[in-house]
């Protein structure tokens, strides 16, 4: 497999020490980022949730400035592209024992943009619901740290290509997110999204469509969610940072309708982006 | 920092792909072993716990002989250290999507012995009692997978070294194990210890502790334990593959006795260690 060009501590490597607690611990962040006409869509954001994620795990922050050197570099003459950010906690300590002195380790990694269905945008994907549950963890819940055991356990569960993503409930049976997405649905006119106090991640896509849904003056309710909200929903989408908004047209079979709501938020959201403005900061 | 030696996939490198899944997504297992007199103690046990982990994950299996092999050359005139072996998912997949092939990545370490307090096992340790809960995951309860957040964040709960070790209880206030250990308890001559089907480590010398226990005819109960039972508890005492058997003699301030109980299970456990059978298979 060709590696994709790395960048480790600003240094041209793609290996990295065998010691390293995000590999021995998960103990670490990471971020995904679109890059599109050369540019990381919404970086400030990602920088914030990175920060935010540092501060819970006590994690010294990385300087963005200097991610956004680094950024820049590996970037350099790349026009199209996914961002791939892992700060970890860096090496040593003795067992799950900080070290004394941490060295946070910040690897960039570029890769090329993922050949994700074409028409998924425009006319929608199937998904499915996941037979494992996300277990709550307050101290975790919203940061997207390295444990994603759980993640790639739901991602294991289906096969099908026809099957564009599998949509999670946590222990409580509520709705969560996706494997990969946040997940909105709506309702009598109105944006519904789980709230993620207990666990999932607090999508930089999810924080946007909810501030476009201000801007058209939807109104957006952050609440517990279930199987039931979904059943009721006139309208069912996911997004995330790559993907953006994904129409959901059939969960397990059941079909959803590609609502009026759902083309209202992608075009508010296509139109900010042609003019460089809004969602892509 | 020096590097311990490594072994990885059987070459002496200690750098990893930087796009390892067990680094990206903490996609895999370890086990963390005594190494005494040029052994590894209970190393068919290890094997066992880390094929069911494979099983588990669905991470192909690997072949114990080849691990035993490369034991036996990263081990060559080692009499005492900690074998740490780390198996992945390897690198490749979409995400969280595993990759058709999967090519585990088996790291070997040898780390030095570590510097326990020398009477923490004839004289006990004081410990406490975390405020993180450990998260339900019947998925992954059990098995010593690489999403060890909740064990770092717990660990980092305190400084004082006079603290052996801190127990944790669930999102349910049941009581789990130690950041780094098992927990048993002693009550009006029965041993107790946590049942750990929704969350926890089942520990290689909690298993040869409830083998022994019955070959001394001890009562032993798997169960849901409380903070009501450690408060009744008659005595309390901890274990791992190489710290063997601490005593708890304190619980935030609280204090508890060594037993007769715990007493028996270390000597059985030491004069089978002497002969070289039983709990050292």
């Amino acid at each position: 497999m060709m590696q994709p060009p790395t960048l480790i501590n600003g240094v041209v490597v793609d290996r990295i020490d065998a010691g390293d607690r995000g590999l021995l611990y998960g103990d670490g962040l990471f971020e995904t980022m679109a890059v599109r006409n050369g540019q990381v869509s919404s970086w400030p954001r990602h920088m914030a949730r990175l920060l935010a994620g540092c501060e819970r795990l006590g994690i010294p922050a990385v300087d963005p400035d200097q991610l956004s050197r680094e950024s820049r570099e590996l970037l350099a003459g790349i026009r199209q592209g996914v961002l791939k950010l892992i700060v970890t906690r860096g090496s040593g300590g003795r067992g799950y024992r900080i070290p004394e002195k941490i060295l946070p380790r910040r690897i960039l990694q570029l890769h090329p943009w993922p050949d994700f269905p074409a028409t998924a945008s425009d006319e929608g994907v199937a998904v499915r619901l996941c037979a494992i549950r996300l277990c709550h963890n307050p101290v975790l819940a919203g940061i997207k740290h390295l444990n994603r055991l759980e993640q790639v356990l739901a991602r294991r569960e289906w096969d099908n290509p026809q099957i564009g993503e599998g949509l999670l409930l946590d222990v409580a049976g509520c709705l969560v997110e996706g494997t990969m997405s946040n997940l909105f649905l709506v309702r009598d006119q109105v944006l519904l999204t789980p709230d993620l106090s207990c666990c999932g991640v607090a999508g930089i896509m999810r924080s946007i469509i909810l501030e476009c849904a201000e801007q058209l003056s939807l109104t957006a309710e952050i609440r517990a969610l279930d199987i039931a909200d979904l059943k009721a929903a006139d309208e069912v989408f996911i997004c995330n940072s790559l993907i953006g908004i994904w129409p959901v047209i059939a969960i397990d079979g059941r079909p959803y309708p590609k609502g009026a709501i759902t083309s209202q938020i992608q075009q508010r959201m296509q139109a900010a982006e042609d003019n460089g403005s809004a969602w892509r900061p």
